[in-house]
């Protein structure tokens, strides 16, 4: 299970999407589907929220972990599994991990979210800290490898991918009627698994992603026409500071429509929107794809738009938004 | 619409409830239920989360509100509508009235919870601040009746006690086999209409209240075998501060098998524990159910229990709690 690919070989469909869902069934929870009426009225569009910040382990990435693992044990292959990861994916591997009878090593930035770095503790995971650029994670994950474990990547791989695109299949199922699909776009697992279910199951679809100004290399490589290698990262979207991945990019290019760039301000206000009117806290990551709506409300005017709402670990300590208060 | 009963004739019946949730059914959300093996592990039973701080408004009471503003409607009764509420009755209302094409008057105590009064202001509501006592409460809903407004309870009445058992009629439904169904009890709308329809439903079963040490006039009142009038209320659980009525009383001590009082320290780590497993903040009053099962192990070891999750509306800039975190 190599980190990095460069053929479209292994470009997976939908039916292998389908036999990741069975494949992870008693792990992973079926989160629901929440709207609401005011909420509408917000953003001039009927948008419903696939709760993955309820999903174990607080995020999507419990789905693609479950599947890696299943698919190695199934292959046959023992031993311990190692990742990089700034937390959604190591907690998730780790939880995954315990329940596959494995141990997992997770080398973390030292600068994650302390509730993600919790999390992976509490799974039993084993965190091996390392500066926070890309190098050197790679590099932490690569000594693990060479004492013999075996990697999991967070999302360059069709078994994560597909793990990843269980969500968007509940969702479709959920809501057969939807116009578009908006997700978040980080290393790329969640939207090219996602674009490939949604397309597959609701004709005439768009998906589209939302990436942060200050994480845009999805953005960028679509318009040079080829994978960027390179991308200042500045963003309070933890969990999408990673470049798109390989077979990722090559899905994105041929099955997502549009990639939505949002500001910093917009996420933190679409934070602020959804706590109002959900009373849920969801990540940064998760909420560029409100802010999306936000940036370019006549692109989703009158649609029916789902929305994977990716996760929901964040401090409590470091909120960024406080509550407006209208009242005097 | 008294605000207050004395007989018995007017205890509702399952069917009663389940006509409720038709009345309520274009308006509601049902909520899903939630489980987590990890937390499950922590408390030592099977624990299933009926998540009514995902229900519109944050909490069940708009199942309540408008399932009275309904039967208003259908005796063609037209008017303003009035109640005063610590918060979260009130915002119900107010939205409630606002789909039925009324106007609403909130009296709220001044020290209301901040994301309560933002919320019945942005439903539309009229707030007439009060002193936080029950008699400055009373006397501002009785001068609002004065003028004219048709009052609606917070949860002593017929109508508000059905709304609220449609949450248990739908737990039941979703989790037909639980041992045990654990609500907190405030003024006791919601655990009389959820006892209701829980024992009609499901043979066998428990109902078990949670309650603050510092809002226990139900406990005593039962130990008392009558209805205490006065309590030195002291609790961070703000939704749980109202003395229990008079109809949810009589509904109480034939349908609750015991209360379990929580202590103010349980309360908040209960919170802590939701948070730290299912990523969502519950409010004060919706932990003591967690709190209880925490206090009282032994009580619930191995079963199979249902707790209402009443609601999610906290101020998060006063959070009780912040993550202990184990790593160092």
């Amino acid at each position: 299970m190599p980190m990095h690919h460069s053929t479209t070989e292994q470009i997976p469909t939908v039916s292998d999407i389908f036999a990741a869902r069975e494949r992870i069934r008693q792990q992973i929870r079926e989160t629901p589907v929440l709207s609401d009426p005011q909420f509408n009225a917000v953003l001039g569009c009927e948008l419903w929220l696939k709760c993955e910040n309820l999903q174990r382990t607080g995020a999507f990435k419990f789905r693609g972990a479950n599947n890696a693992l299943a698919r190695l044990t199934e292959a046959g292959r023992a031993g311990d599994v190692a990742t990089h990861s700034s937390g959604n994916h190591g907690a998730a591997l780790a939880l995954a991990a315990a329940a596959h009878q494995r141990r997992a090593w997770i080398v973390m930035p030292d600068n994650s979210v302390r509730t993600k770095i919790e999390a992976v503790q509490r799974y039993g995971g084993e965190i091996i800290f390392c500066p926070p650029a890309q190098q050197q994670r790679e590099t932490g994950l690569a000594n693990l490898v060479t004492k013999g474990c075996i990697p999991i990547p967070p999302y360059d791989h069709a078994d994560i991918i597909c793990g990843q695109g269980t969500a968007a299949l509940e969702l479709a199922e959920q809501c057969p009627e939807l116009d578009l699909l908006l997700t978040p776009v980080g290393g790329g697992g969640l939207i090219s698994g996602s674009a490939i279910a949604a397309r597959a199951l609701i004709p005439g679809i768009k998906v589209i992603g939302a990436e942060p100004e200050g994480a845009a290399d999805t953005a960028l490589s679509l318009q040079q026409g080829e994978r960027v290698e390179e991308f200042p990262v500045d963003t309070i979207a933890d969990g999408l500071r990673a470049l798109v991945g390989v077979l990722n990019f090559e899905i994105i290019r041929t099955n997502v429509a549009q990639i939505i760039t949002v500001s910093e301000a917009g996420i933190i206000d679409a934070m602020a929107l959804v706590w109002r009117h959900f009373r849920m806290l969801i990540e940064p990551s998760s909420a560029t794809v409100i802010a999306a709506i936000m940036a370019q409300p006549e692109f989703f005017a009158g649609q029916q738009v789902g929305a994977i709402i990716s996760g929901g670990n964040l401090d409590l300590e470091q909120l960024p938004f406080k509550e407006s208060l209208p009242y005097s």
